[in-house]
């Protein structure tokens, strides 16, 4: 059954509710607003979605204040589109203006907001960083010498981590037409071909059935397994024995997936069959284990034992699995140590990777949403057994 | 002809040279070392390449020391990968770790470097940003108290604006396959499509002629004109007397090429032949003017001049062009104060926009690059005249 394609955007009522839980827990940190300088904050609040971040020329800002809606100082090319969203109040200036691009316009906005506390949050911690000129943060920290400067980047993590229902349906959406991209590559892959040949028709594939766009599609391969997986496509062509790993984080209306499956070419030699088998399993226990209550950490540990007792001695990737969302990766990570709850609404992968033979790996990987009755799956699963592309 | 595709990745010669115009103009800034932090910044000195950066959780830095190649100091994910470049000097630490991300590991880094001048260069001024948490940046500035830290934004936009070469290659091959792409369109666009519809025809068609990746690929559209050039694709429907604007930026091996070009739909409505004349002729006036000497302002304002005599009387994108190559937009900016010299190597884009009718403009786009003899053009210069779909 073909997945149902959600509808584009959000009602308003999204908006509101984002924007009412970050002043909550504002009011919790006693912060007067929140300055947002990244393409998902910005688009969190006000849902303004456009690929032109993807040049870097230029910094947008957006304010969530104590109360009321987000204000919005963003180039005057942004104005039009900014338009189209919920945000009413848009300020913008004629950038790029090298020698004042937009922070006096950005410092007098600051001014007007009420300052009950004095304490203005923006991303300054962990996976967080600045999307402005760092010289233009000192400008704000000097002119602002009256209000102090709080990072609020955990809560934003801690905040776009539960999704809503509708952002569920669109990573779920994604989620199946990468499933059924997937399970389509021994289709149309052939030994003799390259990764890249290969990566490039699953792209295609991934287009054809309804992803927006591909922005994360990677591969490695190697006799029995890889040695790293976040560098291809090369141009290695795949032969028998040969086992391909293909990652993907495919968009559908600005929501990824993010996740991967195994091939072998030709058969599949014992130690990647067996590895595979053991990933599986650790999967599995993944599967069973992630339910509200549970942290990252007893998650990492009912994967980590299926894999030891499966023979793996190390895991290079630092993490097995994460937060997935608006961007491929988000908070949470799945560490021995992080022991970050799990609540309903939170989407994440389970990523459990191990070593299988000299320098090679081998790297499991689905989607899931967190339910009160436990782990949904959001990809299909993956097959119990190592697919073969051409058996031989 | 197809054009030739470029060999992928580049002779180690490249990166030393890269390195040693950089050492070269670190020497007259009196700078120990340069601490670099995004991806075009770490690939543009180490030649790592990967669709990793699309993942926000880890940082990575690249150090480049007063002589010697650059040290690599990243997660442990990337070290199989940073290890196929020129890079001898790899130290990676198991990231995430949020509660010491790569820092204390940089510090130690840094520490070792013979401090000749007592200053190291980063980025934090226009057109720049440090992709690292900001309270990270201040962890620096307060442990390395004995140095200083400069900023060296424009020495790296400027490094980065002349292209070698081997990388004019690259950008003038996506240039010609988004050239073909593009001159195709009118074989499959029709009227009744949406603008979405067409653009991933588009987008397909470029992959399948070639390119890599297609990162950015934006439309707009309406009777006569739009209103709008970064929002798009919508669902809108194109109809008689409609414009379609398609802007892409189409990758090869991490080369942009950044040009748009627009159609009518069944036929061209005064105000829109009229206006796409004079943008076509104020790209002449562009084509005349590029020339090593010239400056980004003479540019502005020979394609200005002939925008105003065809009765434009704003444009609000903010500039007229500007650099492209390992970036969708990179330094210089053409606009009326920039008052760049134009060198030898750079490629920009000429990007002349003008108002055409109440909220309508007209944007036109080609990408050159600038030799000893004036401007050579990369893409293949649009029809003189607005082409039209499925003419009535």
């Amino acid at each position: 059954m073909p997945a149902q394609q959600p509808e584009r955007g959000f009602p308003q009522t999204e908006y509101e509710s984002r924007t009412e839980s970050a002043q909550r827990m504002m009011r919790e940190r006693q912060l007067d607003a929140m300055l947002l300088t990244t393409e998902p904050h910005v688009r969190y609040f006000s849902g303004f979605l456009t690929q032109f971040w993807q040049s870097p020329t230029r910094p947008w800002f957006l304010l969530l204040p104590a109360t009321g809606k987000p204000i919005a100082v963003i180039p005057t090319i942004g104005v039009a589109g900014m338009r189209q969203t919920w945000i009413e109040d848009i300020r913008s200036w004629a950038s790029p203006r090298p020698e004042d691009d937009g922070i006096s316009l950005l410092l007098s906005t600051i001014r007007e907001l009420p300052a009950r506390f004095g304490r203005i949050g923006l991303t300054l911690g962990a996976e967080s960083y600045l999307r402005m000129p760092a010289r233009d943060y000192r400008r704000l920290e000097d002119e602002l010498s009256t209000l102090e400067l709080i990072d609020c980047a955990a809560l934003m993590l801690k905040l776009c981590s539960v999704k809503s229902a509708a952002e569920i349906e669109k990573i779920r959406y994604v989620c199946e037409l990468a499933s059924d991209s997937f399970n389509a590559l021994p289709g149309f892959a052939r030994r003799g071909q390259s990764e890249r040949e290969i990566v490039q028709a699953l792209r295609i594939d991934l287009l054809q059935r309804g992803a927006d766009h591909v922005p994360y599609i990677v591969s490695a391969s190697g006799n029995g397994g890889y040695g790293d997986i976040i560098m291809g496509p090369g141009d290695r062509k795949l032969e028998d024995g040969d086992v391909l790993i293909i990652d993907t984080g495919s968009v559908y209306d600005g929501y990824y997936c993010d996740f991967d499956r195994n091939y072998a070419f030709g058969h599949a030699p014992d130690n990647a069959r067996r590895a595979y088998e053991t990933v599986y399993r650790s999967t599995d226990a993944g599967l069973a284990a992630a339910r509200p209550g549970a942290t990252t950490t007893d998650l990492w540990q009912a994967m980590w034992s299926v894999l030891e007792a499966g023979g793996a001695t190390s895991n290079d990737v630092g993490r097995m699995g994460h937060g997935l969302g608006a961007q491929l990766t988000e908070w949470p990570s799945i560490t021995a140590s992080d022991n970050n709850p799990l609540e309903p609404g939170m989407v994440i992968t389970l990523e459990p990777g191990m070593d299988c033979g000299e320098n090679k790996m081998m790297v499991h990987e689905e989607n899931i949403v967190i339910t009160e009755s436990g782990a949904k799956l959001l990809s299909k699963r993956a097959a119990a057994e190592l697919p073969i592309v051409e058996p031989v």
